[in-house]
């Protein structure tokens, strides 16, 4: 069985089934959203000459070229008997995006399982079905049926991608694109009738372009391997993950979803994911939040939290927030040194909170914010800071992001909000696009934060577990 | 003394004490917030004729016409003197905006004392010191510091706010604004040496113009009579309050910021909110999401929650949410009766999921969703929908949103979301425009209809008690 995920991810060549000249149809968009790939494009439909360009085939034995990938995206009734056609030539790689399989009974599995087994003996290896298949900023390849102008696709970049469901994966790249996250691979499981988020985590273990991993699955294939497999991983790279299903409710949903078996409880999943290294998120607004910071900024290697801004209030929900979350692992306010505060105290003439948070006033500059951050960052009390540029003081002005950088290059980690509305968002993408992590709301900011503690206290573990050498 | 706080919210006439005519001041940007006030505006500065276009006053005794509220914008050492001049034209309130009083310590608490009594023996009324003042989208008054260029204000509407913070004040007029909530009046309490939250929430609870309350508070002045208060207001209005300062840490911050005495556990809060018919929000976001819900939606009336949608795991991660939440008080997924589901299955053509979540898949339409949404909000046991309307899918389009006035008065409360980044945004916009409070978040749209079903509570109970007759 060919094992090289690397040809799915980077196909030379790759064959549309089901491929249609009808825009508004998915065979069209699919052929769209693959104009500008650096792969050859073979749309198969016996009906026309060209599609989008492409010189088309009636049938895939008609090729005659070396082709990596097969797409079927015909109806479930005709898969099968494509799916053979695609073996019978061993293409590597089949992506079956038609849905109508075991997510829906018992005789949509029958015909999962006839492909899988048809398929395995012949050397094809299957994504899918009932999944968007892969959309790749990196290499060019994107099969997924939905347009790019229904929905923007982010920039190449280091986030990789696993969801076993079709609709969160397309709301992760959206959301990647609109906080421009950059994006490695993003692969939909769909089914997992054979390749699975064991293989795709395999490729990303020892992929160079891929940093973090985010995850959505609503079950695990092989809990065990998965577990193993993750602790492993995150020695070298951040994986988060949402396990959704894990109420009943959500279990049951997940079932008419993908046909997902979702067992366990949702205290089995927090701790075996403690246990694996995999930082938990629960949707995906989080799932994305978290990996922009773990991104962006290095981990925090103890949870003690300063604060600067310039809007009191702000900072005073900030430290409820901090020292109030009942959510692990638990934060707290760090107490600035005696020299910070001496320190801050003579710069900022009395006139400002020198304790943590420190509260810059309506009377901020961004001077006071750089002598500020500086005093803030250099205090070896401080593991973490959550920076709030606010905007509205009247002798503020753009000047303060031009000492982002050097902020950054501290290297402590920062999380950056701002206090207000249209006025904030302006400010946050500014932050982020220096170097920042940035969110919109405090309870996003914090939950960041902790996430990037997670990682602090997985590195701290995985540094005393190798300390103690090799367990018998 | 004067306890008509319409007054205050409503001057027929206004002096500014320290107006300027330099841009870039504060005193000037208060100058150009009244610009378009409908109430006469007295600029008083010795040195200048006329200020952004409105004659100018040597001092406030030379006004000789009858002046309803002054607004003190000069430096603290300033404010003892030109608060006696008010007190002594018997002017019946005073803003004082200048910071550097009780917030700063004993020697500021000192003056602030002095500008107390002697104004309070001459019969003005004060607000602030250390105030942001009067925001009113309704009577056009604005005495904020901060320019409008920067900081946005919301549309006229029905939310009252009260503030004890300036920066929360400016946070929650820039979210509304953001998310066109109107606004009727925006309250800074500041350092209530005078006027506090009691004064204006009795002013609130007879405002027709008013009819949801959100409050921060960092502290209570008179903890048993603002339950009281709250008590009574909440058998009429909703009222959505933060209580920050309520751990150690916050508590601390609290201390410094507005001078507040932040006592009492987070604990302790919880539980007199409850008592008292408050519902609780934990930051400026949270705040707004839930007065944009109330103002919008009926209560809920029961916690049965139902979700109709395209994007399969979202619906998993909803159901997640609504039965896994640990936040009191719980909501559950809603059973839907054999009727609704055996209509959802004819009408579904056994596409898609009939049971809750109702799951529309990617072969959803406009006119899925207007027969699904309508079966499922006819169901006896659906208190409330989830509504995510999802435009990735191919047959969709913007006819989905004719049908939303049709379903919004069926009268059931409807929360929105949408899945993904910019495409869901202009959804939600629309969708809000249209009627139904809307999120781009699962977790805040989620946060939302749990304050929906908090307000159900609340009525259901103050329904019993006055069955059961007043109380000896």
């Amino acid at each position: 069985m060919n094992n090289d995920i690397e040809l799915l991810l980077h196909p030379r060549s790759i064959a549309i089934i089901g491929a249609s000249a009808k825009k508004g149809k998915i065979g069209n968009a699919i052929m769209r959203n693959l104009r500008e790939s650096p792969a050859k494009v073979f749309p198969i439909n016996p009906h026309e000459k060209t599609i989008e360009g492409f010189k088309c085939y009636r049938s895939i034995d008609e090729i005659n070229q070396k082709t990596d990938v097969a797409v079927i995206v015909l109806p479930a009734e005709k898969t099968l008997e494509e799916a053979k056609k695609v073996a019978d030539e061993h293409i590597p790689f089949l992506i079956i995006s038609s849905a109508g399989f075991s997510e829906t009974g018992e005789s949509g599995r029958k015909i999962e399982n006839e492909i899988a087994a048809y398929t395995k003996n012949r050397g094809t290896r299957v994504l899918g079905p009932n999944t968007l298949g892969v959309c790749s900023p990196l290499s060019g390849i994107d099969t997924m049926i939905i347009p790019k102008e229904r929905s923007p696709r982010p920039d190449k970049g280091n986030l990789g991608i696993i969801s076993q469901s079709g609709s969160v994966q397309v709301s992760l790249l959206e959301r990647a694109a609109a906080m421009r996250v950059g994006v490695s691979y993003a692969v939909g499981l769909g089914n997992r009738s054979d390749v699975s988020e064991l293989d795709i985590l395999r490729f990303f273990e020892n992929d160079p372009d891929t940093e973090v991993i985010a995850m959505y699955l609503e079950s695990f294939l092989d809990g065990r391997n998965f577990l193993e497999l993750a602790r492993r991983i995150s020695i070298k790279k951040p994986i988060i993950a949402i396990k959704a299903g894990s109420t009943e409710a959500g279990s049951r949903a997940a079932s008419s979803h993908t046909g997902a078996l979702s067992k366990g409880s949702d205290a089995l999943v927090e701790g075996a994911f403690r246990q694996a290294g995999v930082i938990r998120a629960h949707d995906d607004e989080e799932l994305i939040d978290y990996a922009m910071a773990l991104m962006m900024m290095p981990a925090a290697k103890g949870n003690r939290v300063a604060y600067v801004g310039s809007a009191g209030g702000i900072g005073v929900m900030a430290s409820d927030y901090i020292e109030g979350s009942k959510i692990e692992p638990p934060l707290e306010m760090a107490k600035l040194s005696d020299q910070t505060r001496h320190s801050l105290h003579e710069f900022l003439f009395g006139y400002s909170s020198i304790e943590n948070p420190v509260d810059l006033t309506a009377s901020s500059t961004p001077a006071l914010y750089d002598g500020s951050v500086k005093r803030v960052l250099g205090d070896s009390a401080v593991d973490l800071l959550i920076l709030s540029i606010d905007m509205q003081p009247p002798m503020m002005d753009d000047q303060v992001f031009d000492h982002i950088t050097s902020w950054v290059t501290i290297g402590k980690p920062i999380v950056g909000t701002s206090t207000g509305g249209e006025v904030a968002l302006r400010a946050i993408s500014k932050m982020q696009s220096l170097g920042i992590p940035s969110y919109p709301s405090l309870s996003r900011c914090m939950k960041a934060a902790k996430a990037l503690y997670q990682r602090g206290m997985i590195l701290h573990k995985i540094k005393q577990d190798s300390s103690k050498g090799p367990q018998e």
